[in-house]
């Protein structure tokens, strides 16, 4: 498979480069009957557009969504839904200094030696901006998933480089530049920003996600698991080193008395499953957390070498994000639905027979 | 895709529970040409078999793996290589207690709403000896990867539930039941799990892989990515809860000046990435670490329901692994492989004109 | 995807060489809960298998099939299914002869060229005998398409080498060893093949097959259509050459008044579409036909090149079929029955709550 | 998978409906480095064109294509090529009086009962519209195979109707509205159409294509024969119900001692074969034969039912194709080239590495 589509039944194909024409997506797989506008998709494309905070990349890109194909008198028909993005704002004369150098902890390098095509242009495919297209995907995805199972996606910051941020509420998270479930400590947020980009340097972020009401029963074992699906599209994501289940890495040091979640008829008591056992559903809220690197675009210069092999030193201008991570979340809770929409499917596909007396345990007691 | 295929041109197909007739996989797209015994194989099971050590499980397999097609003379045809294991030593006796109950922190509930059909002997298929068939496969990819391009896959515990265990030499990894890399700590673990097992209870584990001279340029961005491929297969083996790629969670609070990995042509100078950039490797050793939960089959009672959803207590006795994590390795490291073989076809397949002047860097200066 | 497998959701994965230790496959995505035995399987497997005329090979097999997986008390569990099938009759012998040679019609030249590895005894993978594994998967999609829809997928020979043969019922197809659905021409038939081995020659047949009780509406256009999927199968079968869907290669004479199938609420008037219209099925019988070309291992010298490219003249002795097409008509229907089991739960994923009021028209007034 | 993606590593993803703002399609796997242009692909668009003879429908649509990514300064640059055509001349009014019909051997009936979403404007996406993307994709692979190999991919009408044309030369193929390789029976063949326009009526045709050039050895049996996806790819494209590789059904009456292609150091005798054995092609050229129906959008009066199932005539006004046939020849040469680029890049992921001494036999003496 060429790597540019996500998915077995609900398949997102991405295409686009940072500077090209237009970038955008093909989803295909997504059942008629759902109710499907532009603007439903506008909500979701503005929450991650650039240049809507001092502390994002200073780009300004309407991030504008068409839909070419698949929705006919405003619900989907079942058929292919083209979503297509232009770009507008290209100022490719700010990468002029880097066309022949390769940043330190950027793809520059490996993408030259895997296609021997350097498009130096705001990284090309590389680039951050082709998450667009996946947000988009992802409305689409939250959509039917509230529509059909009542689910919720959502996601906050809950470490911004060395500082923790604690969740207070969801009701906070729209209302900051970082998505923090936090009001009390955006100051603090904000004073370290400031700081970093006098710098001229970059921190990494940690992005929780919650999913709730999926039902019990989804996932493939033994290769299919849910829960292997979300870290292969969470570890696919722009700078994501590292993905968690539940309890996470927590759970090396952790005793089975105290990891297993216990169950009755109420309820689970407690959820370092994460939600996925097994590689199948709970019930249980399905919790990830995701680890997002520093930015390699800094001020600060740094060794590296040219085209051909010359030590060289590199600063990167222009407009950049400190802090990647900050516009991480509505693409993390996109890919986390596209996920779920999909195993959701398969699922209809193979188990739409099976019945059990069992009832299905509540998340929460 | 029903869910028990791993790769798209290195595809491995695996079949089986735990005490049904057979387990086994059919690995599809092994080139012809390469070298192949049951011998190969053989060696890579045995460092997987359960009853080598007083720390797991004592359920006497011996794991025979017979070759049924796709190799001609020692030598693999190109056709698809069917590999079979027997199972022997099914004690189905031990299991009689849990037919009607759910073990807490196990598969039994997910699957029985899944399926709707409880195979209570020994897990089934959710059974990690459903792990047997991977590192099978894993042997002929390793064995390929070696050959093809001498490179190198090798894991070892690197925490033992709240014991970090210091990487010393790969050369004691083979001589300690932990494969510790690690000569002075094993009384200590030993030590750990006698008192664990006299608890009845459970603890985690961590390991880390290493492959060493993965040549630059394989991944296929943006969905295609080395790392998420990675996740995907890690994440997918039973009782993984976190993986990490390079510097992994540490990515969070590092900051670009330090996360980087700088570059001269006599190498690169550390590893934060973990050997792959954008998706696609850089020729770093590739460095993954994955979190394993403890195992969910303890002796020490716990609230559950069962079939009727009547609140139960379960207490699982029996034959089991006190630490899944003692056996993970060699099935880790058979992943990594497949990952990895898969990769390198496709980009065969995609790229094996592409030739640039620029030199590969070296992993190390 | 290397070509082992068929299928998207209902996947069947064929291993085995002619002469290896065994041929067999692995079914994954059979939904759980359809009662299935060996002797299910056998049923179909007795119908293909050699040894049981004068007319067809006489290598002795008796083709036992084993379940390794997937069943549990008789029902399947949901998880994949591992069929096995031990060669015992393997002469190798007879093949000494044609172990430098290639066959002329034959895929001997091909797989050389493509694998680099010439398993000369009894054709290795290229060999009939791999259609065996298809049809034991054919018989659980027969099983489950009943079970679930009703549908009867059933195949007979429609002409053998330039004589056509009268539909006449479907009870005779099992009483003579030709699958023709009639009585009168069987003498006929019998004395044509005798002539035929004694003349050292070969030729090819013509099979129908038809699946009625299909539902409208299965069926993925664009690429992924049901004629397409059945067409794929077909051509794909040893020794096809030509595939029809309906009235076939007779439309291209038809003019659209004649071909288009009226209908009205008490069925359709005629079935030139063969049940499938834009790819997608309209609940007419399901009606193909394919052309299976004569044998390339006869007695009579033909020329032909041994592997160091030099001319030589090759003869094949030895047990083989006058006529491939005698043996084809059950694996044609296993095929038929895996393709619209895999189209069948692809519809389910799809369009599982498509609701529409119009009645479905009947397949016959 | 949601069936508008075709092939495996040279996948070619389809959307669009006739009447919607936008039809195109996405290529994942076009290696980088192949010279593409705007132009390269509108060579083969207008080749379909609608509006270029009185034959064939008078929608006037300039079918623009606009290349919106993976091209970069005029080459490949490996990542995914979105073309994209926008809708401009689409009629609505003159679909008017079908909204509430099924037109009898149209797509209708069975779209309305599997997506249950009637899009009565040009056919929706059974239109064969939706074929212009399919040979803008067509052209890429055109071209990669002709850089590449030096491959050649050709067709022809071989019948109009009732009337066979006989093949004089390809110089011919582009001289007349037929695509025919004929210059004495054109005339005839005008009447023959103008005819059936006077008449309301429509007919079918059969279209030949010939691919030279292919290397010995690409095909990946057993399912994934070059063959069956041929087979796949033409009996998936619109109004096809017959497909024939080399002697096709004339196989079904030719004893072996004919049909197998003899071969010697020159080349092959003769290619009853088509080019392909066992799946596998063999270098001779491919032969490939497909079957059109009649268009069923016609002016005669036919028997139908409308949505809610009360008996009605249909007759069918507007812009229509009395012979989809006519057009059809670029998109099946469009379709044999996607699906032998596919097999090539398969091919070269798999077998790479194989060298045999044996020279490979020329196609012709």
């Amino acid at each position: 498979m060429a790597g540019n589509t996500l998915g077995e039944l609900f398949r997102v194909t991405n295409f686009g480069e940072s500077h090209g024409p237009a970038i955008g997506c093909v989803i295909d797989g997504c059942p008629p009957g759902l109710p499907l506008t532009e603007a439903d998709i506008q909500i979701e494309l503005d929450r991650r557009r650039p240049g809507t905070s001092r502390h994002v990349t200073q780009r300004q890109e309407p991030d504008q969504v068409e839909i070419l194909s698949g929705v006919y008198q405003g619900v989907t028909s079942g058929t292919p839904i083209a979503l297509l993005i232009r770009n507008q704002d290209a100022r490719s004369k700010d990468y002029s200094n880097i066309a022949e150098t390769f940043r330190p902890g950027h793809a520059d390098y490996t993408y030259w030696h895997k296609f021997g095509v350097r498009d130096p242009r705001g990284g090309g495919r590389s680039s951050a901006r082709l998450t667009a297209p996946t947000v988009a995907a992802g409305a689409v995805a939250k959509l039917w998933l509230k529509q059909r199972f009542n689910i919720r996606v959502r996601g906050f910051m809950s470490q911004l480089g060395p500082i923790p941020i604690e969740f207070q509420s969801w009701d906070h998270v729209h209302a900051n530049p970082f998505f923090a479930a936090n009001a009390t400590q955006i100051d603090e947020l904000e004073a370290y920003m400031d700081q970093l980009r006098k710098d001229g340097d970059s921190v990494g972020a940690r992005i929780d996600l919650v999913a709730e009401g999926v039902p019990v029963g989804w996932g493939e074992p033994i290769y299919g698991r849910l829960d292997a699906d979300i870290a292969h599209a969470m570890m696919g994501l722009n700078a994501v080193k590292g993905v968690e289940i539940g309890a996470g890495f927590a759970s090396v040091a952790q005793r089975g008395s105290e990891h297993g979640d216990e169950l009755d008829p109420t309820g689970f008591g407690t959820n370092h499953a994460g939600g996925v056992l097994g590689g199948i559903t709970t019930g249980q809220d399905i919790r990830v957390s995701i680890a997002i690197k520093p930015t390699s675009s800094i001020r600060t210069p740094r060794q590296s070498i040219d085209k051909a092999g010359t030590p060289t030193v590199v600063e990167t201008h222009g407009r950049h994000d400190p802090c990647v991570g900050i516009r991480a979340t509505p693409v993390a809770e996109g890919l986390l639905a596209i996920v779920l929409m999909d195993q959701a499917l398969r699922h209809r596909a193979q188990n739409a027979d099976v019945h059990v007396d069992t009832p299905a345990i509540p998340a929460h007691r």
